[in-house]
């Protein structure tokens, strides 16, 4: 997608001060966690304008402050329908979604009209198989484009460069770059997107488990003695995978990822600039100062 | 090593029945878990004539049954002058030794003399970096040979085809064949030797937490419904880095691992024939048929 064609968008229009009348110009389909709302906020204050549709049981109450709808899994037929009722052409999805059990979806008859097409969506493979699956059959099919957080908020996407106070000393950049490449190794396999390095090897590699509860481990490791590291040391390494749809999944780091590090005893956070969201900017930046880590973009 | 020179090996001489009188052929630096005792017990009853000698505060006491002295880690000095004392040329090294800390060993006078190698050995980089180096200085400076549990107890090594009554299906053995891909690919970076792979992806990568946490991190997920696999399903895949040396730290399963594994869900282990132990041929058999999992050599 190109980004000077994404209408509503806050470099190009219309903006929400000057609307052409046209209603807003990106739906954003809001999962779980925080992330949906920080996104629709920091959007907003660009001035780009959004439709927001929250799937019940996931997405925050608070998308009331916005222009929005509900839906439930499986209703995909009422999607379209919401989306393409408000002549809304483009659609970015944010927030983190449990690959569910196609039994457990209650498909509506838009769903069911395309069944052959969601069973397929439905197939094997990791949570990034499924969505670039859904993501084809919306863009092929369906006639809408699907844009990332980076199109509709880039500030909330880290660059290169020391985030907050602290900054990596030669060691940290090693392990960091041992990490980028671990990452990059498991690309194939459609796992993680974040590892712990410390002392030159790789304590933790995360699963379906997630960053938190990675550093939880190595927090738990430590304490037990089983990782006898003293003092701050160890890196914790986010890239999204090689390959990867930037504009969906994209890995992210907030204040909850910058008090488990601190908990892990780790001296900071590596991230591939360009490639990793912040949860609230400034909200990670006096994490990462308060806990004394350093974010840094790489 | 080739193993037809290995003194006292049951395929060689001298045996512990026609010895020579020249003392154990193989010392066994014996360290945490079971599995020293288990390849000890392996080894006489092949014949095979050991001196133990257990690290103080890992090794079972049950080596008191065997030819044996206690050693403190760090006494280096000690553990050359109770191996060379005896005329022993060969040594194997088993059992967990979780990574020391220089300052935490209580250095002997051999160690002290020995204090520029000590340092080296000690340096950065894995488990098995380490390892390496404690061997490269044992067989070049010291005159010893380092050999495998599998010169001296070849009945504990895991080899093609099923151990049990279960067997995998098609499917386990992309997922089987899939682990083994991820494992190669993370042997640059010194790390695990075990993941779960479940319905096509990995859904647990091993760090320093070893293999039981890894289950139980995979039964709590399934437990808590983050992981939403109904019935039997995914593959435990066990296997040496690529290019490890096979003499040190090789992969081990036994009947913990299998009732973990039943816990977790899984429909089994796949393991590379040849390259990884068993702690107990009857009793991980035992455990595998009762947990109704398959153990499969590829």
């Amino acid at each position: 997608v190109n980004k000077s064609t994404l209408p509503g968008a806050a470099d190009s229009l219309p903006r929400a001060a000057g609307s052409t009348g046209n209603g807003p110009g990106v739906a954003l389909l809001c999962a779980g966690g925080a992330m949906p709302l920080i996104v629709a906020e920091e959007a907003r204050s660009r001035g780009q304008e959004l439709f927001l549709i929250g799937i019940e049981g996931l997405a925050s109450k608070g998308i009331s402050a916005f222009q929005h709808e509900w839906i439930r899994l499986g209703q995909l037929g009422r999607f379209l329908d919401l989306v393409k009722g408000r002549g809304i052409g483009h659609v970015a999805v944010v927030g983190a979604l449990a690959r569910p059990h196609l039994m457990d979806l209650r498909l509506d008859i838009g769903a069911i009209r395309r069944l052959p097409a969601v069973i397929r969506v439905m197939g094997g493979g990791g949570d990034d198989a499924l969505l670039r699956r859904l993501i084809d059959l919306v863009e092929s099919r369906e006639g809408l484009a699907i844009v990332g957080v980076q199109d509709i908020a880039p500030g909330l996407v880290i660059g290169k460069g020391a985030l907050g106070r602290h900054a990596p000393d030669g060691r940290h950049l090693s392990e960091a770059q041992l990490g980028r490449e671990l990452i990059a190794a498991l690309s194939p396999f459609d796992s993680g997107q974040a590892v712990v390095i410390m002392d030159g090897r790789a304590v933790a590699i995360e699963g379906v488990e997630g960053t938190d509860a990675m550093l939880e481990r190595v927090a738990a490791l430590r304490a037990s003695g089983r990782l006898r590291a003293k003092g701050r040391r160890g890196v914790l390494v986010k890239a999204p995978k090689t390959g990867q749809d930037m504009r969906i999944d994209m890995p992210v780091i907030g204040p909850e990822t910058l008090r488990l590090a601190a908990c892990a005893g780790l001296s900071g956070v590596a991230v591939q600039a360009g490639g990793v969201l912040v949860a609230g900017l400034a909200a990670t930046r006096a994490a990462a100062d308060s806990g004394k880590l350093f974010v840094q973009g790489i």
